[in-house]
């Protein structure tokens, strides 16, 4: 691991990889039905709610479809329909709730407001419109497109996030505050990327092909950061709060400002 | 033509007209069923949407004022009284559709994402609040200002795109993604202007009169971009995203930063 | 006062203080009343919903735990509740409608865009997001937690304003547009603060403890400017559109850019 430490100080970035304090996905849903019995007896205010979005159910894959559905659920789209279609995707393609659970740990581990998974769970819309494109994308790989796009524009709706269902989204990942995000068809982001409010992956121009970035692992875009084009972020790099991306960025660097420049570079640690 | 050129080598921008491949108003109602007929065979899940808000009908517009009530109904006014507002307007002003029309027609050339007209006529909220201020404009003008302003604020909620019923918008508009657009009350926009996300045409200071910009003919604003103040966009010039104009820009420029500068000068084609 | 006034040629910026033109609170509801009945037998469409949320009450109190209660509703928690427990906090501690009556007069004096109480009362999703905030502070210092953070998560759905409920916000605050709000857990906003939409008072890494901006009374935030970290905006100050801070500004400054620079200092007037 030494040798040639002077020109890269830093581990490359990984993809999504179990670390020892993350939970198996039974030992999470035993915590949140945990989190969710406490809660329910200290503030009866919730108990029903917690009851038919938690309690009441005998998984986190049926907990999430129940949860999404009732978001997303309107004259167009019955929550029954919904339900349905989840639990579908869910069960054809188990990388959805590997993913799901995955990104559970991100926003627990990564936003210090979040202090419990029920936080995150039921109240986080970042975390909710993340799950509900996994389910979309599902759709838009099995040539599904008008539902697929029903969803995202539901999702954009009421949730104010508008990933196209073709983006290509790793796990682990951290949509924070989430109002006014944008995911563009083509865009391709990495395993345990943080990104913040505003944030877009945005194309440039009218061209065909890939016109959206790439988003490496481990990367942390601040709030407002727009990436425009078909662009690399490298692995473990962070970008500044309001910049703007039209250029190439290597792996491990600081970037700020209107346009990107890069202020720092090998920095060893994850920003993420 | 040619004389001058190199003072000025575009053509200057012009407004919304009928381009050889724009369809007229029957042919693309024709399409759209076409579109939606097909939808509904493929897609269980949306026959009913489909039917109920395309299939159902003899006309756009009456397909467009259902869709807009559904999206705005509350319980602070219902859809049935929305329908005949929306109806009434349409009736009164055939400005409304005909710039309707214009903008269907406009996102599906410039947005690359969109394949098909229903796509945005149903999904695509910038589109839809585009229609919804038509409607509150109208309103405006005719001095109902406290119902005006009570569907900028119902648009605004649901769609997240606060224009102004005062300002005066032209045709073949594209709002594009839409999520926290702003548009002041004495702002003009004029006919072919695209904008992203999150732009802003707001106002400078608390002075009366005009106090918010003038975007003319063609101009392209990129996701993010704020102009503040009573100042002129040029016709055909494009503003880079994340950037803050408060001076006026000439026509066909490229303009960038945090205050923008012009970057290049007599681009030829218009950006939008 | 003349002492010294070379090195400071402005009053100190003071939190809310009632002003000669400013209403007592019976006076405003008094005025509050006579918009809606004008505006009753103008707008017959508004009619009803304009005697639900306002003349059938007898206090402003009760009109705006409605109107809060409406807006917030949904299956989670049904609007009987959200009534109970917003009166339950109005009665519990009074500063709750001091502060609402202050914001009111502040959006009235300040957005010259808003003409009458009523329009901001009713309409207004930066005014409701903050009444709404206040009752979920209020819930957040009694410790009931997870209820706080409910309503949190319906206000950043609802009017995509998320603020979080440990956050200390002064009175006469004026959130203009609001869209794409976010001010975090440890910020502190004094009195007479106005800041427009896109504004970010955010974190800056996964410290303990403070990690959040600190916007003294009387600062005017521009459209999409983001604060980070535990840093002070002096009172009285000014941050233009599209900038970012990310160090301390004194008192009574005009800071712009991407990161933000001094471009004037001691200026005499509250910007706000």
């Amino acid at each position: 691991r030494d040798t040639g430490a002077r020109e890269q100080p830093w581990l490359p970035s990984q993809g999504w990889r179990r670390l020892p304090h993350h939970l198996q996905g039974d030992e999470l849903w035993a915590k949140i039905r945990n989190e969710a019995r406490r809660d329910a007896e200290q503030e009866g205010a919730l108990a029903s709610f917690l009851h038919s979005s938690i309690l009441a159910h005998n998984s986190l894959n049926r907990s999430l479809a129940v949860l999404l559905a009732n978001k997303l659920s309107s004259q167009t789209l019955p929550s029954t329909q919904l339900m349905r279609l989840i639990t579908e995707a869910q069960e054809d393609d188990p990388d959805i709730m590997e993913s799901a659970i995955a990104d559970l740990q991100a926003v627990y581990e990564r936003d210090p407001a979040c202090e419990r998974y029920t936080t995150c769970l039921l109240y986080y819309k970042g975390f909710q419109a993340l799950q509900c494109y996994r389910v979309a994308h599902w759709l838009w790989k099995k040539g599904r497109k008008s539902l697929a796009i029903l969803l995202q524009s539901r999702v954009s709706e009421t949730m104010q996030v508008d990933v196209h269902p073709g983006a290509q989204i790793g796990r682990g990942v951290l949509i924070d505050h989430a109002t006014g995000v944008v995911i563009g068809e083509t865009a391709v982001v990495g395993d345990n990327v943080s990104m913040l409010h505003h944030v877009t992956l945005g194309g440039s121009g009218t061209g065909t092909g890939t016109r959206h970035p790439h988003v490496d692992h481990g990367v942390l875009l601040g709030a407002g950061v727009c990436v425009l084009g078909p662009v690399l972020v490298g692995a473990g790099s962070k970008v500044g709060a309001g910049s703007v991306v039209v250029t190439d960025l290597p792996c491990h660097c600081v970037a700020v400002g209107v346009p990107a420049r890069i202020i720092r570079q090998n920095c060893p640690r994850e920003p993420s």
